[in-house]
């Protein structure tokens, strides 16, 4: 079994909600417990050897906990999630390929582009594609056909594996803390357009890639995990691209693993990552 | 407040920690928890925010906990270390300038080298030398002279900071899980001598470092932290070393980071480290 | 113009291979020179911005070099090679979807396993698939029948990726130097067979990937590349395969980028990298 | 030997300079060389086994290149260099470990602080100190102060190792691309002052600190190094100032090591480092 529970602190709350657990006969083998003392905020993730019936442990549970309290039992373990993507194939690919093993953690509903030059890829995994085009439309109703495609999935999440567009306030407000992005950049370094042109041109030595929740802050929502790579004098503009799309990959991959095994708070700007 | 507990696991130990804590208005700021299945061995790390009278509390929690256990409740914080040596300066110096700076964790009670060398840095510091050298002397008269210098001062820890002599087994054995080793190479390649000249010779890209307690197994205690740098062919066997050098410095200055923060567990032949 | 030169070392050779370039009009834009003292080799590689008649200037050089020169003139831009698998999916996916969007720096002319749970990934991509059973055969046969599938392809190389059964010394002789595999370790430590078995074992904080070219000293090849990752006691064996699948699949990566795109001389048990 | 040249790209340049030395019985052993296409410009990097007359090679070599070369041939293999400091320790104290060691590639003539605080830690390594303070004084006595402290020891390099102040225009221009600064942010990542609050309050997952020449542009000059540590969500500001100043003095001392051995180039706003 897995809990993950935020609150605001209060003396107790371990013992209260590990005594319950105990009641309940379940061994606790993982247990890892954050105070933030700037928030006065709680966070808590326990994993128990054995299993109890969850809708009844939440109630037992959230009986002692402050009003504010997020609880999540066993949340579901497969996740279902809608990919969004524009032309770039490598983070697709990766997230295609750990779908078909079933190592993703996570099942991919459908692939949305608004180019069509990943419907092969797609259709070679057997997955989905919707090719929603931004031309000739208003953003309203390019975000309108997106919306409709995402909300027949049902999805936990949508992962923007390199989707070029910018999101409106009324699309990032209807998916809170459920869209998670790819920055491609040490955030807050090179925020915006261009990066690898503007590394090229400060002639960084370390390239770096973010992923994040998507807040209505461009590339400003809570950091859920970031990584470099080292480069150097011979790298022209196009060579750090290509090196970055590696570490956009792996940095993308790390996240979801982080987000889908539930291992990631969020709270206000930042998360609280047990690992 | 810090505490620290081992002991074999069974259902509802959390609670029961946690339960006395929260009587005793500990507020816990931080916990990490951790069972190892394979042994059924129960690992808990706590931080609370505030302070209680840690005799009593260890003696009510030694009351639920079962025989074995082993109880840390507020270790020493500055801890006392003696520091053994015999020609290189690299990991010693660094030791050196964090118990001048008060950033070690630690004070170094004094300085045992075989050779006279390092007695000019330790000098400059105001740390006690010993020099006992181990030239015409057996080898139990060597470790009867150095174990005399290192009572005197009471150590919680022995650090040997490139130390180059195998000490016996009853020396070993007079400071269980208390001697920290830095050893030349990522264990368990190359264990043994000469791990440069070996690494040299296989054309290795990369050169590591660990940092384990000492047992009477030649490198092969419990690792508390392991690196690695990258090196290329351009490297020869002493640039290797030079390169090599540098990862011990860091290597060791992190595992007795950990070690001195509480943040270290020994069992059997592992460690548990809740960084 | 790309030229890769090896040879027995003397004065002058730089200033005898680069005259012959400047006199052809070719503007060197990159040039890596090394000479391994220990074994009085000389290694270069030149880039140059513009092209010559490769034949003739290949020609030119080697009347100025020692007899024993290997010289390499724009060697093919695009490698081909064949795969080699037992059961693990994660490097062969990622060399398929490299080689998909054109980006591997190799066409894959075929891959042959000797299970056949990798055929429908390789269906997926439109890649030939070669079902090679090692049951009931003699390894003779066995290696009899897969040489068969390459020496139909003639590739430049054969990637194992992650192929479980050792070849013969006829076999690997057929293919000096061509043969690129990856280890599922830091090589030298845990060589042969359970290395994360082993890894979890001895509680290690890193986990390591090598790639090497096959020779008949088992996992002793002249190395590649080398990449780890840091693990913790919280890993079972299980999560360490996990975690050394995902180290795997970059260190291979990575090796096959430097090989094909013509960084990596070879002689006797090293490698030199011209990254 | 070792020479450093730079200048305008033109066709048989690696012929010209390294017939050159064919012809003085140079042995090349290492060589690097780079053509950056955007600025047209050459660098190379020639090591030799043996030695020759260096004012008559540097004579030889000016009539080949281009005017606008700057050559130098043996630099001055043990640098002279003065440190500046405010009140931080850690890189300092890195520096005069190496120098007292001589393993710094530079002997400390002296230190200027703005603070007295760092006075003891030289005292013990009998380097000289020189307090100036910028209280009650304009920033030109205080820079005049400082370059009558600086001009007296005739250094190669000026180390500004946690200087914490801003140096004015005719200061820099006094010492061009001959001052080196370590930045605590990974940049451009947090410029300007209190990097560790802006990081903590960003909730990055990186710590980064970058080492580059100082020009008027306050933290743009050219970087020469740039390294990352991870961090988290139980990381105070505080503790990431802790681990920003790990990364600092490991960025320095590699910065130093690159410039030290003649491996970084400068031109324009960017360093071309052969490492």
């Amino acid at each position: 079994m897995v809990a993950l529970i935020q609150s605001k602190d209060r003396i107790g709350l371990v013992a209260d909600i590990s005594g319950i657990m105990a009641r309940a006969k379940l061994n606790i083998v993982s247990l890892r417990e954050h105070v933030d003392k700037v928030e006065n905020r709680f966070y808590i993730r326990i994993e128990t050897e054995n299993e109890t019936e969850p809708v009844a442990l939440e109630q037992e549970i959230r009986k002692v906990l402050p009003d504010d309290a997020l609880i999540a039992i066993n949340p579901r373990p497969e996740k279902k999630i809608v990919v969004m993507v524009t032309k770039e194939y490598h983070c697709l690919a990766d997230i295609l390929v750990r779908h078909q093993f079933k190592t993703l953690g996570a099942t991919v509903q459908c692939v949305i582009g608004n180019h069509a030059v990943l419907q092969d890829i797609c259709d070679r995994f057997g997955v989905p594609f919707h090719f929603v085009s931004h031309e000739g439309v208003s953003k309203d109703a390019l975000e309108s056909a997106i919306r409709a495609h995402i909300d027949a999935c049902e999805p936990d999440y949508i992962v923007l594996a390199k989707f070029m567009r910018i999101l409106s306030p009324a699309f990032v407000a209807a998916y809170p803390m459920r869209i998670i992005n790819i920055h491609h950049s040490f955030l807050p370094a090179f925020a915006g357009a261009h990066p690898y042109r503007q590394a090229f041109e400060r002639g960084v030595k370390l390239i770096g890639a973010t992923s994040h929740f998507v807040t209505n802050e461009l590339d400003e929502g809570p950091i859920i995990a970031q990584q470099v790579i080292p480069v150097n004098h011979s790298y022209t503009a196009g060579d750090m691209m290509k090196a970055g799309q590696e570490i956009e990959t792996s940095v993308l991959a790390r996240a979801l693993r982080l987000v889908f095994s539930d291992r990631v708070f969020v709270y206000r700007n930042k998360t609280v990552v047990f690992e």
